[in-house]
């Protein structure tokens, strides 16, 4: 599978980037490395990597030798330590949200130690704690952009961190987390504070910051009557981080055994929900609701529960995207639906920092690297409890 | 079909309908009518009507004689003169939007003459101009009948002018507009102004308040980019009140053969809509956008249409209400949506009086009773142009 970089492909490409904007340039020789412990790298500079990828539509993640991209003047590589399992990951290897390239290592929650840094790196040196979440690129001129929301990226759109086309890479795609390294451009890996445990921190460049920014904009008060819909990965961190704002917070899941853990990460209240009359005492009783189910449901009950002119924010996804709205329902509830994606850069990092300050950690289990597919079986069943952590060591 | 309300039955009536608050008394005596013109009754007091009814989910009107309630002390009795046809009659006969009582007369977009009036009754006197929109009836206790928002009463639920169990009615539920005239409560009765003829009052009953009252909402800015999806008896109505409001208005129709009519609206452009790849360059280019569009449609792209944190507002209603939203879509728009249900007797009065003193006139076709199934046909083939409006006096 590798693939060698040719001169004049690489010249190519760097008159493509340019021509695009990304502001993205090649290292130029091996002589960046001087700061840095030395990594693993091949003739051509590109950095081998070996993870877990999806071969195919089945899903089945199996061992994989890559290539990565070589440590370029901006980028920075990451020997991973943690990295969590998203049910992104899931979806998108699956196919669920479009046909993919294989092998395709996923992850998009990575944390580790930062290995190597090109020159004109200034955030992080050798040894720091870094991160990298759901995208590792974007044109960096927009406007969306240079206000820090790189994922709504205005010209070429965010490059996602696994299975986007990226020609910079060995592979032709982004390989995401689930490996032992990765290259990214510094401006799009986070900071982890040192008070932090990698193995905490990671979950919350996709977890954390998915709920966090959708929250942050819901501009809620405390005391506010907070709703959050499914507990898994996303949703437990949603109460944390509401609860930690000051919210009331009513956690709404299917899984009667969370109802212990629920209330341990502070919720008030814990709605079972076998059938939509389960939700009818809480009609029109919340300021504002999210919801972190990742695939297609009914939705317009839930919805029911936001107070008139309130907001409900669905951030899973579901497969292709698609989900029914009641409109006989909307007419009436008179809320506001909205999606929401990630965050940008400066929010997650601001994320990142909060969490770190305040002691807010997901509730992780490690696994080993051959327990993925295991682990993604657990996390469809709704058997997580709640984020389940990939040691790299094991990889 | 004719029911006589025996005197037990009512005094039962009349407790149900004081502990559900309904405010409601019945007609004591022929003497209420010692101030009016004397009104075509029935032995008890009834209300001998003709009008348009669907027997059957087939939706076939025809001719029927049926009888409304007596006139009460807080009733006036409007001889009809105009009505206005509407897709939701359409939907509602034809079992659209749940299983209907026949036979069932439909129309909310009524106007005509006070022809008696209960003892009780200040807004109104013989010989005024009169309109019934939506609605007959609501509990009138709640926050939100106190607030002038009857449509979202909280108790009893609003009581739609058509196909609603009502134990008033000899029928056994409300009776509408396709006849020759109606007993309403004074409060849900709308005051027209002796300046707009009875024609063009009676589409802005449904079609003026169900795009004014959103369109308010939106509090957009003179100037402001506003689009409006499906120009039909609705739409129209939308880009007329728009414009009126300072908008710059984008129609989107499926229609080419309505642009001139839509320019004369006053609508700065229009988007001739045949698939998806036509709405691409207003990609992100609204502050605000309404559709009217009665039936599921491919909605996603249209709500790319609107900036960042703007809003969608969907009026028109589907068969069961039920519509396809795409999730990718809405994490990276950003757009709010939401549905609004017509408008409060408050705002029905506003937008009456509004559209009267601005010469804002719906663009309506005359037809006879006997024309109606043509009619109905030519609304569901968008053929409309773009409101017909019944001669009551052909019934």
């Amino acid at each position: 599978m590798k693939k060698k970089i040719e001169t004049s492909a690489r010249r190519t490409f760097i008159q493509q980037s340019s021509a695009i904007g990304a502001g993205l340039f090649m290292a130029p020789s091996i002589s960046l490395f001087g700061q840095t412990s030395q990594p693993k790298t091949n003739m051509d500079n590109t950095i081998a990597s070996k993870g877990y990828a999806g071969k195919d539509v089945n899903g089945t993640m199996v061992s994989w030798n890559f290539e990565r991209r070589s440590v370029g003047d901006n980028d920075i590589l990451i020997d991973i330590k943690f990295s969590g399992i998203c049910h992104s990951d899931i979806h998108t290897i699956k196919g669920h949200w479009g046909p993919q390239k294989y092998p395709q290592v996923p992850g998009h929650e990575i944390a580790g130690i930062v290995s190597a840094v090109g020159k004109n790196v200034t955030k992080f040196k050798v040894g720091d704690k870094a991160g990298v979440g759901c995208m590792v690129d974007s044109c960096m001129q927009c406007d969306s952009c240079k206000n820090g929301e790189e994922h709504h990226c205005e010209t070429t759109g965010m490059v996602g961190t696994y299975g986007v086309p990226q020609e910079t890479s060995p592979t032709g795609i982004t390989q995401g987390g689930y490996a032992n390294n990765i290259v990214v451009t510094e401006h799009f890996a986070i900071k982890i504070p040192e008070s932090i445990d990698l193995k905490y921190a990671a979950p919350l460049l996709c977890a954390g910051i998915t709920t966090y920014s959708p929250l942050m904009k819901a501009n809620f008060k405390k005391g506010d009557k907070v709703g959050v819909v499914g507990i898994g990965g996303l949703g437990h961190m949603a109460i944390k981080l509401a609860v930690s704002k000051g919210a009331e917070v009513y956690a709404f899941t299917t899984s009667p055994s969370k109802i212990e853990d629920i209330k341990s990460f502070g919720a008030k209240e814990v709605i079972v929900v076998n059938s939509s009359k389960d939700l009818t005492p809480m009609k029109g009783m919340l300021d504002y609701m999210i919801s972190t189910v990742p695939y297609a449901y009914e939705m317009s009950p839930y919805i029911d529960c936001v107070k008139p002119y309130g907001s409900f924010t669905q951030v899973g996804q579901p497969v292709n995207g698609e989900l029914t709205i009641n409109n006989f329902n909307m007419i009436f509830n008179r809320v506001n639906f909205n999606g929401s994606l990630i965050g940008g850069i400066p929010e997650t990092q601001e994320v990142m920092d909060y969490c770190a300050k305040n002691k807010i950690y997901p509730q992780i289990e490690i696994i080993k690297a051959e327990e993925i597919n295991d682990a993604w079986e657990k996390v469809v069943n709704k058997d997580a409890r709640y984020r389940y952590v990939i040691d790299a060591a094991t990889i």
